[in-house]
């Protein structure tokens, strides 16, 4: 069984049982059968000593309990981690950061507190699912669509404070949200924003209450268990229409981001669009590899006439609009005409979805995602239906500058590196995924039963990590298996940001309580030793 | 002279010769007559003993400047107040909280450090004015708006860190912050977001960086001194064109406001809409008082019979439409559609403008603000022209639920308490300054040769802040002299919010020497004294 480092198993057990006065015996899991539930599933170090495991888990149904673990939290210096529903797969799952921790799993606390239909937002607890909402939504009959990302099972709370986004207009999960209550690390509640004022009513419509808005911090971090949150909804739209473009050459790229971020920054396409290069990231052959793997990677020309040759187009865009139908059609129609500039630019229409759908028109939607309906259709690990895929996978997601040139180098530069590295890390598309950057989001597999494959993997991602940073492309999210590599990126005036980070969590956590190594935030006594 | 309090003459004489040797002779300034610049012009407590008043005031040029005024203010616990260009008027000027501060002036710092037209953003240093910045881009004729507040000579850093606005579709300054630079109380220097990766380029991009987001603890607050932001701008739309409706009866604001915010959650409409009632918020007559005065302040019946005899309609609105002409066109023909619905409802087309728009049209553009040219023609301050106006005011902005019931109720409320107090405080428009909330803007006048009346003014205003606060209406911004009261109303449990600011105000500035006292934020050893 697995301890808190540095702690007896005498001194445990009686940390435990106190526990269990807290918040019940059967919500105190200690048996191994039981703690293996929140082993990550997908981790790089599968059964390997460095694999990240908790000691135990702990599921308190109200914010009470959990001020009460908090306080026996301090008082045993028992590491918790808090999780909300455990689902951030391909990131690091359910499993803590510091082995030995205590998982503090907030799955009981799924509770959809209010939903305001004319002010379009919501409050809910951490353990509410992308379907619970969406559930609690549709059989109110409430006019609101909810943005997911893919798959649904996940906290809205946990997907926003780790940045995650979706697709619609709200796609931006971290910038819909709207007023949080937190349980501190010494078991004292607080409500952020205008929920800090006992009788208002704007606790979800106004983000910023009076004096330092604070909310951020509690976000990628360490520094308090967030029990409530509100977030902007969008209300549901007459129309939701797409547009698909594609055009044929190589540098294309530079004419069609323009246009995509003019467009973004002018509010006519307010959603997230997607760009993807049927050629760069398209299936690969001894043609291609010999290309890229020319000093330089290639010349446009010799892109031009490898593209033709295959007879696909370099570049396929897709945009969705929402709104009534007359506003997307005109917003539709504009981004049609600015891209008929350029030259062999092909478009095609549609899907076109009207609202209100019924229940089995929303069933039978083959794009879920575009109209807020949850699902584990694009669900990429593996299923019974898909043996053939790798045990589980780690998302490297970068950041990478709106503009044709950056798409070019990163699709290149990435494409080369996981080339090289022949682990069968793949790219995806790069998208809108915030308001005013890509992220180019890759996939690395990992397989439970091959220890070197898994190791030659890491090796793979810590290299992908050390090549983008090169190149400027910052991790907006890390794996939890390397975020101290992640975070030692961001070392702008000798870690300056990492330093006061740590500062911040002395001051609102001094015994290092609350999910140590997170973001690569670690209490004092063990820093350096990471 | 005022001296920083605890310090003599003496020791407050050497850290000024220490301050010069940092920044050089001629840029610290102690001579009252100086010194004096730095006074609130529309003070409260003009020339009486509470005045917060500077002891002197430093102007660096440089980050690194700044890292030294920190440390030698540190070394002699000297209290600084950094201001950008000191215009927070109605709000307390460049006077600092606690008297005796040296007045940490950064007007010198005023490079815009780069535009990007193709990505839209500008980053600047935090003597910009809305002027420099708008005069720069139209010197280098880039494509991009701007948004003001009025009047346009603050400081974009200064009026973002308040939480200030504008009226275009980029009005909610705090919104469109992306990336910082700070330098902290101990002189250290750090950038936000993904401006801590050495070579990324997306600082002014991308908002979040890896792991805790940070920046919102340095608004409405004294965690450090800004010295570099940036800012999103809005591509210089084709159209900008304005919609008022106007509609009959009280009860009409129910819908009114259902619709506008409907409209806005839907990104139908995307820049500040004011709702203004010519009846409620228009010229007073007895017969008004009268029927404000009745228990529960007039039935619909009565308000609408005294709306008709005075031939006025009961609600007024207007809205502005930015981008394309033909997405203009759609998004306006839309909400004029929604607005039908309400019996008796009117209409009113425009103004229109359309870009690029010649030196001459924009100077003579009477709706300078909707077209993000700063102006101070929009100045509710004295002027030569205006010797009528108080010498000052006090601006008084309360949040307010985006509802029918709750307008009507906040101006009833407000109109009732500002008629008592008989001091001639005035009820602007509520309008939609951040994004899903109305904000109400009332202004107190001052006079400066007048103590019993600004007496009288000051406990009208401290009720104001009650009355509305008991409504849960609470304060966005506050003024310096009533910052402590106004944070004193976000009291959930126990002062939870305010508690944790102390924690994060000791961490990050052990010694207190910044800004003592701003949003109720005090050092350790000047708490429960305020």
């Amino acid at each position: 069984m697995t301890l808190p480092p540095g702690m007896s198993q005498r001194d445990f057990s009686a940390a435990l049982r106190q526990l269990e006065t807290a918040v019940g015996k059967e919500w105190v899991f200690s048996a191994p059968e039981d703690v293996a539930l929140y082993r990550d599933a997908y981790s790089p170090f599968w059964d390997e000593e460095e694999e990240r495991t908790a000691s135990a888990a702990v599921a308190p149904d109200t914010v009470e309990q959990v001020q009460s673990v908090m306080r026996i939290a301090n008082e045993h210096r028992i590491p918790i981690y808090p999780i909300s529903t455990g689902r951030n797969l391909a990131y690091g799952g359910a499993a803590p950061v510091l082995s030995g921790s205590v998982v503090l799993d907030l799955k009981r606390m799924n509770r959809v507190l209010e939903v305001s239909e004319e002010n379009a937002y919501a409050l809910v607890e951490p353990g509410v699912s992308y379907f619970d909402l969406y559930r609690d939504i549709q059989d109110r009959g409430l006019k609101l669509m909810i943005d997911v990302p893919t798959p649904g099972w996940g906290s809205l709370i946990g997907n926003a404070l780790d940045h995650g986004a979706g697709v619609t207009p709200m796609r931006d999960h971290w910038s819909t949200q709207c007023g949080m209550e937190v349980v501190l690390a010494n078991g004292e509640v607080l409500r952020t924003g205008t929920g800090a004022m006992p009788n208002a009513k704007t606790w979800q419509q106004y983000k910023y209450g009076i004096g330092p808005y604070i909310d951020g911090i509690f976000s990628q971090s360490n520094f308090g268990v967030i029990t409530k949150m509100g977030f902007w909804l969008l209300p549901e739209p007459e129309v939701v229409r797409a547009l698909r473009v594609t055009a044929p050459r190589h540098d294309d790229v530079i004419k069609m981001v323009e246009i995509m971020s003019n467009l973004t920054y002018s509010g006519v396409i307010d959603s997230q669009f997607t760009l993807a290069s049927p050629v760069l990231n398209g299936p690969r052959d001894a043609e291609l590899e010999a290309l890229a793997a020319r000093p330089g990677g290639g010349t446009r020309e010799e892109w031009d006439r490898y593209a033709e040759s295959k007879d696909r187009p370099f570049w396929s865009a897709r945009f969705t609009f929402y709104g009534p139908q007359p506003v997307v059609d005109a917003r539709w129609e504009y981004a049609r005409q600015r891209y008929s500039t350029i030259p062999g630019v092909q478009f095609e229409d549609g899907p076109t979805y009207r609202f209100p759908m019924s229940r089995e028109q929303r069933e039978q939607a083959p794009d879920k995602g575009m109209l807020g309906i949850p699902s584990l259709s694009n669900f990429t690990g593996r299923t019974p239906a898909t043996p053939e895929v790798a045990d589980g996978h780690m998302d490297f997601s970068v950041i990478v500058p709106m503009t044709g040139h950056d798409v070019l180098a990163a699709l290149k530069v990435i494409g080369r590196d996981f080339a090289a590295a022949g682990v069968g890390a793949r790219m995806g598309t790069i998208s809108s995924f915030h308001l005013r950057t890509f992220i180019l989001i890759s996939s690395f597999p990992t397989m439970r039963a091959d220890r070197e494959f898994n190791r030659r993997v890491r090796a793979a991602y810590e290299r992908a990590v050390k090549v983008t940073a090169d190149n400027g492309w910052g991790q907006y999210r890390s794996h939890a298996a390397f975020m101290d590599l992640a975070v030692s990126k961001y070392s702008f005036n000798d870690d300056a940001l990492s330093r006061f980070h740590t500062t911040l969590k002395d001051a609102v956590d001094p015994n290092g309580i609350l999910s140590a190594g997170r973001y690569g935030i670690w209490p004092k006594d063990m820093r350096g030793s990471a």
